[in-house]
């Protein structure tokens, strides 16, 4: 994570202060329970909340650590230098570091699914509103980077709406699965503190309660969080390479955003680049390079060991920071980025009316031509028009088999270009609803 | 997926003869739709259910494959032998080949779902069978391979039951996410096909119809069908390495069946390898690295490119039959795993008493004994168990200063093993309800 | 590794047969060093020759396994039904399974490194060819997917040389790294077998003892190993995605071969898809998938354990055959691919004249107008050409300004072609020496 | 990457100063070149120069980048203030940012490569430190996690000094490929700089010029430089587990330091955790991770395009910076850890003798007994020794028909360990010479 692509709000959940916040509020809620269940004095419990609206000084507890070499001991330091030694001296009573650190990790966590499921929704607007933009806007579809047959801009948007959709649905169905919290001592037994401390804590956070931990919280869920994280981050590329490829100088359908004619542009006015959608595309190996090592995460020796630690402090913050600021790129290049009907039509028409020749080939046959001539009289005027670029309608209303075949009429309506988008309207309800 | 890591139920779903049955079924139900929305006759598609009890002739297939280049081309010409030419000249009329390829992978995908789901529901059974039964079986936890406090066995098998659980849930819901069809035509556009010839197939085949396609139907869903398994490839991995750290010569709490005087036995009984779930820690591996490449997956060219396809060709048998191999080893290893409840006993008896200094730690300062001092009251004892193995508790029975504080018989109650296994019933309880 | 993606020559390397057969000259090898070495009577080394020329039976030894369940041991019994079980019995003296297996494993990598460095050899004299065919054809150059200024086709292929020569190096030298072999005994101490018995396989085989084994050849050398081949296979992706690119409808500066008008082509005929570097495009990621898993497997517990086993009896077969098969198909494409010199004249001229823009403001600033008016005088013509697609070298000419600063003759100067091509030579130079 | 698993010296390679100070030198060597030829005034280029010791204000060039977007050209404009406008007119001339940026880099990565040179030797001294001081320390061989043969610690030592060495020689190597500089202009054709500025400018920096670039340098260079170092974060993932697993309680044959006595210890003795090498054990994914997308990074769209961009700014300093500090980790770790060789003897005599069962078996063979009757002779006083823990050697004493085939003399010998440890010093002289 670098400055450079990182963004305030998503920064901010990993910065100290804020897990040193989320850790007091963890030992606060804890000794809310223990009191209620006479574990310790209500007075000490109490006491803890005095410390509520303090913002707790990073520095301080850096010294500390150095000295303690431990970080829970010494935010717990810290922690009495506000709340009194004598009165903090149950805070964290029969809990261990993990209860703390884990708990608080998945706080983090479901907070940057929230920030991250705001993004994803923001995306989804912004294509939304340029699939009904363009809904109707004909250009040619490509497979294998080859035309193939007409469809519009706005199935282009409304699929990556679609795709996008679902990952809203994993990412809302994995901030679930990681929104738990444990607080269950060493080795998970709940020996030194009661399960009704975890349940009491984890409702005050906005989460349940781990079923069975291990000191450690299972890895297999933050697995499945990066997991998610790294189909959405191949989703996005899905996107960026389309866009990439609608600005090529030959294609030029489209284009990230900038003012044509504005003052100060470079003295080569073909040469708009695209470069954040290149710049997402390699953000998008950032976020999906976290995936392996969330896995092999899972498999910790015991009931725990620390393995997985140094790989979380990196990639969670590193992750989510990224994707957070590569989906607000993304939704600024969908809102802004220029389309250009016109060439789309001038592509499609590259070779003109080729487009058309399957629907041609199609009716030939239809219209009780054997399959063997059908191709040949497709093919012959098709070669005329690969060859020459004169225009394939033409060439057919030109071919006297073919008028037999078809008639003039017949030939002519082959080349209603709404054949081609009459389902359009059924596929928008079935993405918009 | 070698022949060694395979079995037949997943292998069958692979197999070329079950490609074509299910290439068969979506043209024959597709001429149905056709027919009846008056697209094509009506004994055209009744004419196609002839073949319905037909093996096709793989051999044949490829044959004619060898001169049209073409699998779905090469099927539809034998499917013409068995249906009569003139009858068999609708199939497939207005699709693209995608339209059979990728909902044919999608009816596999969902296949392969239904099986490795019943193979979590074996292991989950096996898990809580083991669970159940040594709910009580005490062992000493660890974390950082030391020995921390105790805990049961039941417990070890009660997480990995928690955590397969997870996975089947997980399971069950990309089986949903993977289990759509596509009959769209070239583009998507159903320019050429009705929408309504989609959902017939679909329901046909029990899929949901690909709200948008492009000719081909997204790959965020197989790669989130990928990262999913990736996961429960991690979640194995965490449970055999338990095992395989159980059946360490020192450690010796378990290990992988074998019938302990049994004849034929190695010269050397010491000598019983955990090489099944050595193996299973390698086939995590292989199941693992489909992840990636399923996701590098996800950005298409335009409306398709083929790059897709020799990954899927690969990673699609892979990755189904090596985990659903795994899962019926692992099962296998479960249910007859062997367990040594006096060694545990042993192994946690190695410095006697020890893993109660928390606890004895903890009683001392709640009878106000400063930290500093209980610390060292603690310390003294506990050096002793350490260098010379002598008896903890006997120990401070014999150190003044903590019969002063505790009582001969809070010092012994110190040692009931039931403080660390009094929620063991509430924990069960989460985890099996 | 799937037939379709397979070469017979790669795939007899891994095939059972292959592999006993290498089984069998380890032992005789290792039997004639330990008769040497007055270990074993010479007679029993010799004997173990009649087998010579045997082909092993692999149902036999699979029949065997099936009751040993030890494929070592199943071997060796079959290879005494061949020398008579009293002239076998000091075959495999001292050694382990792991002596034969990493030896074996070893050998089938070198010779796969064989094959492959051919198979880059003839991709490297197919590139060359192309590269010297089309040392001097002009086409734009692409930075961003947008023209950029000239540059010429030689160069493109003179490039992917360079590349793959790398490439080249890296197989050598990591083939060296691979090359090894170890007959070290249990744990690799060598107490039941004299180093010199290794030595001599190792020289008969063409390999090198392995420096310090533990039962098992360390496996940092296979994870360098399949590094290679994903750099390798990388390196085939960029290749392909230049050709798919040139592939494009749009762009149609090159393609996989076809003949243009041949008979039996589609009805459409500007639909010739680049499917063989869309599929190498996949392919490149099935050998890259590889290389995590290698690396996974290079810690192994204390002396051994064999989690690595399952990984490389697959992947080490699948990435050598798919990338033999891969690089293969690389070597057809560059050597039949079809080059469109007057297309990259077309796009190159798309916006006429406006490439030569940059150089055009680098003139009228040596020529000693400001940076400013020289940008304001380029970009006031270039607009004209961007938007209506006038000639630059006209406009300019038509530019009074610009004509008093650098002439009429300077002007037309700046849109010679062999100014940019002038280093060609010096870089093929370079490239092929 | 993070502060706490960072070192200054590789942090420093990273940061902006020292990015400018490199692109200084490359614009000032470039104008030298440049003068010489004739291109640029011979004082234009003697003026550069003037900045020779100047610190580049970082924020400041910040602040002009927010106006230009552009770091090259804000660097440009910063130098500019130093040297004078007029005389820093024709700094960069006919070069562009790849030039710059591209060659910038690859000096990083070979100053980085040159402290982990420094940092693997620094390992390898500790290795062969301990190595030697251990060469004869006997331990317990495991195969599987099970007691196999006797070996010495010296050994294990040894092989992750093989393995190191090995780790060392390809970074050298790759150092070499990374070497190299390219100052060839747009598209890299050299159209507007003279192949002779780029020649001086790799010549003063000590790289090597680039055969061939496109403007930027091929990526397989750095996709084989991150492979290297995602080698060597596997083979200290296999040191560290050695190590994590001779922590054991059960175990402990080593530890990471720790003063056995020490005050202010905690309060369980045995309670030492082995987190050094478990946080290595995470450090070594998170080098591992990079690998795949600076593969992915290889395939750029033609000439160039900038999505490895950011993709190399995160994990060129994340990965070199990572293990930096991880080998420095781990070479404290090494040159510290405790050995416990009276632990290794009691941990071998668990089972007391039962290790030499195969030397018996083989030296009854050896002695004429059949190998049916040797296993049985072997196995049934094996067997006691497994299940009541008494002395294999005694019991052979004791068994008649053991006594009959060996003698008791022969039976003694065959418990000399030197049998195990003969052929130490040969291995070592293969691994240190």
């Amino acid at each position: 994570m670098i400055p450079r692509y990182s963004r305030k709000e998503m920064v901010d959940i990993w910065e100290p202060a804020t897990k040193f916040k989320i850790w007091y509020e963890i030992e606060a809620h804890a000794c809310d329970a223990m009191a209620k269940l006479g574990v310790i004095p209500q007075e000490n419990a109490d006491a803890v909340w005095k410390a509520k609206d303090v913002e707790f000084d990073v520095a301080r507890i850096d010294e500390i650590e150095a000295v303690t070499k431990h970080d829970v001991i010494a935010f717990l330091t810290h922690l009495a230098e506000h709340v009194g030694s004598d009165e903090a001296r149950f805070v964290h009573q029969g809990m261990t570091s993990s209860d703390v650190l884990d708990t608080c990790l998945n706080v983090q966590l479901v907070r940057a699914s929230d920030i991250l499921i705001k993004d994803l929704e923001n995306l989804l607007a912004a294509l939304k509103k340029r699939a009904l933009e363009h809904k109707d806007t004909v250009r040619v579809g490509r497979s294998h980077g080859i035309h193939a047959e007409p469809t519009t801009m706005g199935l282009t948007f409304a699929r990556f709406y679609a795709e996008m959709d679902r990952n809203l649905a994993r990412l809302k169905s994995v901030r679930e699965e990681i929104g738990t919290g444990a607080i269950s001592g060493a080795i998970g037994t709940f020996a030194n503190v009661d399960p009704r401390v975890e349940e009491h804590v984890c409702e005050q956070l906005g989460l349940t309660p781990e079923p069975i931990s291990t000191q450690v919280i299972p890895r297999d869920r933050h697995a499945m969080f990066f997991a998610v994280l790294g189909v959405i981050a191949s989703s996005m590329e899905n996107i960026v390479i389309e866009i990439r490829h609608m600005q090529r100088t030959e294609v030029l359908e489209g284009a990230e955003f900038f003012s044509m004619g504005q003052k100060g542009s470079s003295a080569m006015p073909h040469k708009k680049n695209p470069i954040l959608t290149e710049n997402l595309t390699g953000l998008a190996r950032l976020v999906r390079m976290t995936v392996v090592p969330a896995m092999e995460n899972v498999a910790l020796w015991h009931e725990r060991d620390i393995s997985h630690s140094s790989v979380e402090r990196t990639i969670a913050p590193d992750a989510t920071i990224t994707l957070n600021f590569a989906l607000n790129r993304l939704t600024g290049v969908i809102d802004k980025m220029l389309i250009f009907p016109q060439n789309m039509l001038d592509n499609m028409n590259k070779f003109p009316g080729l487009v058309m020749s399957q629907r041609v080939l199609l009716a030939l046959t239809q219209a009780g031509v054997s399959r063997e001539d059908a191709y040949s009289m497709v093919q012959r005027n098709a070669l005329k028009v690969w060859e020459h670029r004169v225009d394939f309608q033409e060439e057919l209303l030109a071919d006297e088999e073919v008028v037999a075949a078809l008639g003039v009429d017949g030939i002519k309506e082959k080349f209603d270009m709404e054949y081609h988008t009459k389902h359009v309207d059924t596929i928008f309800k079935r993405v918009f609803g």
